[in-house]
């Protein structure tokens, strides 16, 4: 029995608030051996006063030494066990520029191409054209019209770009037309299995027309399609756990990730500070909050050890705003750990803190990567931290008589 | 999705070094109430050294309470889910004295009985008849042909001997002859399903050879059949992880289990000191080092403390010249406990510690049954330690994006 069938049968409703802060990356190593991590050197007094109050443990990701990306990494804090739900690359695209797929949607990551006088592919990426050059292409491509069809061309970077076919029976099993190398012609859209069939002959004409439009242009005159996915089936949020979830990111992908799951895309902060002034205007309305703080995980990607750590301190700053809300449960996590020494997402479990009036506190007066291994909550997979959020809140009923 | 198929997909090549070395039967026991297990009572000062450098955990070998043998303990180690994967008992037997199987072979398990004038067992052991006497017997064996069959024929030890075939369409799902009691006739043997009726006429014509052969032996007059087993179908080393792997063993049984995931079985070293030569001198050719080290098992199977304690000094020793090496991961483990208390196996976590420059290092600074407890690495399944040393040694990709 998954845990989803479990939440559904044992959900109650109440009163209670959820809030889970996701820093992201949050998780550090030591620069040098006997070192301290980032978490360990930022002054977090807000952090340690939570961590009298709370338990803590140390959440692994997906599985012992797997390092996840930003999907996978938020699916499991979601409690979508990361290995059974995937989302395919061209879903992923689309939802890290923030479009809203629909069921039955196929997303395509597609890269602007230069062909040569035979057809042959002379560069897969169309000389690394610039965003300024490529983003009007991109929409002159929204021109392109297929009966029964509604059609999104959506500029993402360079030479990237997305599209989204909407219709009825569009599946997204088709092999990728970008043939890896150039000097050869680009390959035609192909089904991995029936139900993708209409989505070939859809892709056929649109690169019949796309052809014709970008034909003149000296370096994007074709593009590629790759990655081609339907939406995620990921039941909801609202259905599995009974919760009215409200995301509050900056960041594209991550409205894009909560809007995956059912939640709310509420506000349109730009800062750590306006997410907090979202968080307090929404407050009555939502039983959950994700908050979604980017920046502890792209200074550890940079390696910026000391800008890492400066992050984590305007993080702790801005805790006693939330505690004045007066949560249920209050939650400090990560999607995965990015240390500074890696640059780059990392396997390591990930320091995890639960505030409630009956969360069991553990004897720990601090909050760091050493502290959350002999933490309360133990080492346990991100997955299983939704049924601990509902059980805290009260949201959860008894399993068997 | 198992984590086979992650690591498939996640695995990368570069220019790392692993070394896991396995102190069979590591973890203890106090022989009195409060006192202290072999591995505390032991002066190990490089494991101490160790220790301040690297991560520990509590590794199951298979699920909380289950002690398990040699075999589902190594594949446990080597990452292959105990439960998931099975050596059948004459695949076992067999691989414990070193034959290489083949795919497709059947390997049994066979025991010299006596037979009364009526054609009942009279004795299932032949009268524990001893090896030197049993042995010719075996070979003796050897004379038996049949048409489109190669038959090994292997003494083990008194009444054991192991036999091999080796053909096209050889199922290995046959029931014992072995009634398991006297007065009565052995059991022909019987296909459990019809991929294996070409087995039992190959072993029932085996038997009539061989009780002709036999015919004269006052005791060991003709013998049953056991185990029935196909080699394992386990997926190899290289495939799920990339590793070419060196497996530097003294005993059968150990180069046996690492043969049959595929690692090589590199020089004939009789020491631990003669093993590290074989490290040393293989080296280059090589990613991956299985290193097997028998005595803190056998002396805990005798229920020798003392003696426990001084092998496992006499591991520790010889960690500098390990060290000297410097590989990219080192990990000192076990495949399960044996308490010299229980004179056997058990199910007790494994201390097991792992170092690389990117292990998150914990505050421990010595190794043992109980420092490992509150170790970074937590209580994991001996299954996931080897997706930790892929990662730690920059062998994994990310998982999704």
């Amino acid at each position: 029995m998954d845990m989803h069938t479990l939440t559904r049968e044992l959900q109650l409703g109440n009163d209670s608030k959820i809030v889970m802060l996701v820093a992201d990356g949050l998780g550090g190593l030591p620069m040098i051996p006997g070192g301290k991590t980032e978490l360990e050197t930022a002054k977090t007094p807000n952090l340690s006063g939570l961590a009298k109050l709370g338990v803590q443990g140390a959440s692994i990701p997906v599985k012992p030494g797997i390092a996840p990306g930003s999907g996978p990494g938020h699916l499991g804090l979601f409690g979508y066990d990361p290995l059974q739900y995937k989302i395919g690359r061209g879903a992923l695209e689309a939802t890290g520029i923030g479009f809203a797929l629909k069921d039955g949607d196929v997303a395509i990551r597609c890269n602007f191409c230069t062909l040569d006088a035979q057809g042959n592919i002379s560069d897969r990426r169309a000389g690394r054209i610039s965003s300024e050059e490529s983003a009007p292409l991109a929409i002159s491509l929204r021109q392109i019209k297929i009966p029964g069809i509604e059609i999104f061309v959506e500029p993402v970077k360079e030479h990237r770009f997305v599209v989204v076919f909407r219709g009825e029976g569009l599946g997204g099993n088709v092999a990728d037309t970008d043939p890896q190398k150039t000097g050869v012609p680009p390959l035609d859209p192909r089904a991995n299995e029936p139900g993708s069939v209409k989505t070939v002959q859809i892709s056929k004409e649109f690169l019949v027309q796309a052809k014709k439009i970008l034909a003149g242009h000296p370096k994007a005159n074709f593009h590629t399609m790759r990655g081609f996915a339907n939406k995620p089936a990921l039941p909801s949020f609202q259905e599995v756990y009974g919760l009215r979830a409200a995301a509050i990111a900056v960041y594209p992908m991550y409205k894009g990730l909560a809007r995956l799951v059912g939640m709310d895309i509420v506000g349109s902060a730009q800062t750590l500070s306006e997410q907090i002034d979202t968080l307090e205007k929404a407050w009555a309305e939502y039983d959950f909050f994700f908050i979604h703080f980017k920046y502890t995980d792209s200074t550890g990607e940079d390696g910026n050890f000391a800008e890492k750590v400066q992050r984590i301190e305007e993080l702790d700053a801005i805790l006693p705003r939330i505690a004045k809300l007066n949560p249920t449960v209050t939650i400090v996590t990560g999607d995965h750990s990015t240390p500074s020494y890696l640059k780059g997402h990392s396997w390591h479990p990930v320091p995890t803190l639960l505030v409630s009036d009956c969360c069991r506190p553990d004897p720990h007066m601090t909050f760091n990567e050493t502290t959350c291994i002999t933490g309360g909550l133990g080492h346990f997979e991100a997955q299983f931290l939704m049924t601990l959020a509902m059980a805290n809140a009260g949201r959860l009923g008894k399993y068997g008589a």
